[in-house]
């Protein structure tokens, strides 16, 4: 306890994040470092306010680390890969960045010499795990302290706590909590916190009111190269930008809205509202790209250790070393997943129109489907449906023995 | 050969099928006896030129055979049980009704006395395969024919073999080659010969134009009880007329189009534009209901299964008892897949808003997902936190043992 | 705590729930009904001695439940349809029998009017997470008590308690720890604290020496009807008394005999002998009788979800309705798995010499393996493999495009 | 069929391939150059009678081309790193080599400017399948002649053509078709054409006898680097000479017999008598000292795609892309299996003693198992044990509620 090192904080400008500092300074006696960690969603007066309020809190230091670059090589270069949705549904918005967040702040630490890491994190949610189990691993001599989830802290208590001491409160978010990031855009709260209705259209982030006054169609391309993303309508472009760019025109059209009830690392149910206009665009178009070019035995393999990849990520489990074999089997299937996918966007629409391919395996084929054999005679044909229908005769036979 | 006993030929109307009638009769001289099981999309006058069509090409009879609630008990319901979309997005629209129509056939050839089953299939495509398939293990007594296949007929060849004779030619279905039934259409032809385009805005079969000009937003609701929809807006109505209804409601709003590129029976590639509004509304109804309703590990497991099962459907398999097996799976993983989910349908988005179900996971917590913990302390969340981060503290520690 | 109800304790007779008896008093001021659920390896006198040292030691009451057909019936029963070993080897003797104790403890706690449920299991293993979860299900409203794991009685300083009281210890395991029930025999201790060596012959519980002086070899056979065990050697048993009985006979041959690394619940890893000869038969018998009758794709499908499984039982997942789906599954792939499995035995060998059974897909056919061909011509094979190359045609087609 | 360039013709020596030399040469007038691929089994003595033969035969040249490492680094790597066993008792000891042999005769086949390749394959197995797809990919130019599939050439009438034209007879392989490699040895005939014999003991390859006078027992250690074995006894050697090595010892000890009844790639059952020791030895002691170095959920995935790695080799897939990718799964997962296995061999028994291994994860925990908690509390594993009861609280609230 007579430890003077500071305590790190990871820092999102929320109410929970913003009353730990003064309540670590007070109850720990020790600086605090406030780090926010980038995984996008965090615009240059965003940044600043960010700094400003935590230095105006108390913090000795504060860093904005950009780990942008890292979470598309690190994670959303296989969300991709494996076209991973959650329930057929959501792209992992959340859980995919707090791995990356957390093991930035395992390297900042021991840059600082902290000797903890603070987060905000409640006992109800994933994060705390997802913040824990990673840091046990990667800081496995770093204190751990989650002030709201040991303290149980409510809402109104942190407010009056910062009020008593004349502390700046977060500008509110309103009714709704928000987390946003590179690959998507969650908003829960009111609405989400029972199953039977959907958040108002005010309360969308990305795309209020698209739907009910849509912009005009327009068309996009996507070039893959190698499963991952290159250009959009043929301008290259590194893979942050990219995406950043596709959440701007697929929110133009509301693109990748959803609402979905989850089952949490704790095994209780939660209900999230998300916008994931870039994760859509990229999801529907690669996996298209994928049918051309994959084999029916590689996209049914991949499909599997995706789901499996999926839950991994959204369950803490992303620094098990499961995660780096899946890992080699996607960027293994992804060598020849390279081509063009042309999408038609319109208000909640993306409809993928055309994927071209330089190695198209029904370009490959001579046979026409449906209209002409190719490679194969009609009586090739007819042996091989003989053969498909042998277990089925054996069954009948087994059957009619008894 | 002297055998003089009928040739059932199975009937759909269109140019193979129809040149089969007079070709197996001048071949064979035999008797023909069409018939044409209804697997959907066939109204009252449809169904009489269908009949009319036969007669004047030579048949001798000409059945129709509902099969549209067999199509529902024995497939559609376990397609939905399992959420099943091949490639993420095709309900499977053609593959699921083949083997109905096949085990249809046999059924009618024992009771017609018929000594063979002809089918219009070409060499090139999967519906060869299901029939023979099928017709192997439910028929295995009953020559199959498939005059089309096995002497390689072109279409051009086909229709001057009618003319010759003076005998009607189908109403040209056009460029496209249309498959339709109760679980959708699939629109093949042109475009999808390759990869790269779209099929034209009017070659839609049940939304053309719709994009265009949408109609007015209309909010849906669909009610399940143990996995199997039951009620469409309140109206309780059986799965057929249910599904009927659901298919002109999303069509209204251009609903479930999409292409796809798929894997053939034959191991090649073929492509295929489909509309399939009501597999597309109900799988999506369906598949939020179970969120709230199975827990994570029943999820989990009918997914990998149901990936399965969509194989063995698609790939002339419906006759394995593994479909036998997994549908015992599903049909115990439905016992509480009950409830009733509500849509907001607008052109091409059917966004589900919410779902109520008697036997809610969510409600069941006490718990306030993000916000407070429920039947768990902030202490049990720690230890679980901390024991989760076993694993990557064995890990890291093994590694730094060396 | 003016509670005066009993508490109901899981006794094994081992030195930690002998010594939570005087101690649950001490603590609680509270009588204390002990209960042995009998899943197996519990003969009359081992009976006898549980409930007169259990008495000496202060129990109110002792009750023996039988729970061997219980246990047979709702897990083992499913552990042999789905042949289910853990890491291809470990046939789950131990934790396959702990559900069934936590329902069976349940039960009685609601008809004694415990208020509290007391298990003596440390905090290092996975019997306090199993009967924990099963508990919280099965008996919500009822107390539970670890008074070994949340104090952490170390073994010597229960052994002092017991002393000080002049209350008589339990007859010493020796130096390994000892699990008996109807599925096998754990030992654990000394050698399997590492990972280096094997435990000393002396320690085997069921054939110490047999290996070194074997029995002469017998034939067995066990017949099988819908995949559930009736009779061996040609004599019908109920389950309960086939599986000791295979127990005694497989023992004389040591068979069954290994040494598993196993996951914990926990995320570490841990290490046990066991012995399991009627598994081990049971399972190997099973296994080839399926070959025999059941689909490649049965046994594919089969063979996932049984992993899963034995996943779940082993790691406290054993009421999750996941089990129930999977179980569904696994009663209907045992329809047709009925007939004859002769073994040959000999010192740690359980050789299938063959299979007889009425469903055979072996005899259905007419092909005679490997020799002629039966259903199909020569022909038909052609066609076949020609269809069978084309994907790999297309590969390379596809790969010298570019 | 002016064609005069030569017919390679794959040669193992019995009758079926031997009959083939003088029949293709009478046939197509056109030289024949034999080709035995050696993966395994094959001695110098074999190697020249198998020589001669072919001459004697009528082949213009034979070529003998030791494949064994190719076979060891493209095929027999991986099934040990996948623990790949087939009905959990048939380790792939013929469909392994099949792809290996195609290979190789597509190579020689160039490299002979040979125009066509014959294989001796019936119409009733794998092999022709095998073959004919591994052909079509990796020299699709090139014909492929199977005369004894074709033309259904019987037993006696291939004897027949041989003495008439006094050509030598292959010594007969008495009552069993054998075929030896690296990965063991596999019997068929008479007892194995059904399911409920065995076959006689003379009739094993490598260890008839055996189990009758047992040879003494004795130790083993292998030890692996990254998953692949490199030495024995402490002897490092190359891969294949240490499969023959370790086969020598387990032939001793009669260690891999078994009879396999199968799914053929046609559809049907076959069965098999296999006798596979070093395939045994090396699978039993990797899969062990994998339990000590991955994690479970390595473990996992890796059972999960291996089993779909093993069907894929047996059922003519190996060159489809899904098992490269698998392959490099496989390899990720490898990284830290190194280590020493020790096994105590008995007749018929591999039992292994112990494992040791410098990234043990058994090792790497401070907690004992079962006996006291290491990395954690006893509070923290029952703040565990709660969580993990979360699921089941909420389903039985949920039943409840109703």
């Amino acid at each position: 306890m007579s430890d003077s090192n500071p305590i790190l904080l990871a820092y999102s400008g929320g109410l929970d994040t913003s009353f730990c500092i003064p309540w670590l300074k007070a109850q720990y006696d020790r600086p605090v470092i406030t780090v926010t960690v980038d995984t996008g969603g965090i615009d240059g007066d965003t940044a600043k306010a960010l700094e400003s309020r935590a230095l105006q809190l108390g913090a000795m230091e504060h860093h904005q680390i950009d780990a942008r670059a890292d979470f598309f090589n690190n994670v959303l270069r296989y969300l991709i890969a494996g076209n991973v949705k959650r329930g057929q549904s959501y792209p992992l918005c959340v859980g995919a960045e707090r791995g990356v967040q957390a093991a930035t702040m395992a390297r900042i630490a021991v840059e600082t010499s902290a000797s903890a890491i603070a987060h905000g994190c409640t006992a109800a949610g994933n994060d705390q795990v997802r913040f824990e189990v990673a840091l046990a691993a990667l800081a496995p001599d770093i204190e751990v302290i989650a002030p709201v989830r040991d303290n149980s802290w409510a809402r109104e208590d942190q407010i009056a706590f910062l009020k008593e001491r004349n502390l700046p409160l977060p500008t509110s978010g309103g009714a709704y909590s928000i987390n946003r990031g590179l690959w998507g855009v969650t908003i829960g709260g009111k609405e989400t916190l029972t199953s039977v209705g959907s958040i108002p259209e005010d309360a969308w982030v990305l795309s209020p009111g698209v739907l009910q006054k849509p912009n005009p169609p327009e068309s996009l391309t996507i070039d893959f190269v190698g499963g991952a993303p290159v250009a959009v309508n043929g301008q290259t472009a590194d893979p942050v930008s990219l995406i950043e760019n596709l959440e701007s025109i697929g929110a133009r059209h509301a693109i990748g809205r959803g609402i979905h009830v989850g089952d949490t690392i704790l095994g209780t149910k939660g209900r999230v509202a998300f916008e994931a206009p870039a994760a859509e665009l990229l999801i529907t178009a690669h996996r298209e790209l994928e049918k051309l070019t994959l084999s029916a035995a590689q996209q049914r393999v991949k499909d599997q250790v995706s789901a499996i990849y999926g839950d991994l990520v959204h369950e803490a489990g992303q620094l098990d070393p499961a995660c780096r074999d899946i890992e080699a089997l996607m960027l293994s299937a992804q060598a020849y997943v390279t081509g063009t996918v042309r999408l038609a966007l319109q208000a909640g629409i993306a409809f993928v129109e055309g994927v071209d391919a330089p190695r198209s395996l029904l370009a490959a084929s001579k046979g026409v489907y449906g209209e002409a054999a190719g490679e194969w005679t009609p009586r090739d044909a007819l042996g091989f449906s003989r053969v498909r229908a042998l277990p089925g005769i054996l069954q009948a036979r087994a059957g009619a023995q008894n």
